[in-house]
């Protein structure tokens, strides 16, 4: 069983990274890109044996607890076979 | 209109930022984790006016020109309305 989470700043949050990207695209002459917010993921392969339940239940305290930082980041778990 | 780029380590490349996160959760006690690989992604916002076939087309070339490094890296496209 494979996991996925995806972390990307909060929409409140400032995101200077993805600002950095889109002036840096804009001044490359990309003029169509209005604006680029980045974030991470992680492709997470869960060992054989462990119920569906248990892998979603994990991943998820994973994602919370150590993989975002839920003050400025919020984040999605999706469960792949 | 927005697109989305998902960039991740080519599988046969090594990824240290990876094993890094797999040892640690393995050492925090989640040993239903075998591997973990971590990519980034950047949620792009199209300028209005653009036609989805331009934006497609602009987006494919920064992935592959700006965002990855198609040496190491590989990427996906998706473009969301």
């Amino acid at each position: 069983m494979k996991a996925r989470v995806f972390v990307s700043p909060k929409s409140t949050v400032l995101d200077p990274q993805g600002q950095t990207v889109r002036s840096a695209l804009n001044g490359l002459g990309y003029h169509s890109i209005a604006e680029v917010r980045q974030g991470k993921y992680f492709d997470i392969a869960i060992a054989e044996g462990v119920t569906r339940e248990q892998a979603q239940k994990d991943v998820e305290t994973i994602a919370h607890e150590v993989l975002a930082n839920p003050v400025i980041e919020e984040y999605r778990v999706e469960l792949v076979d």
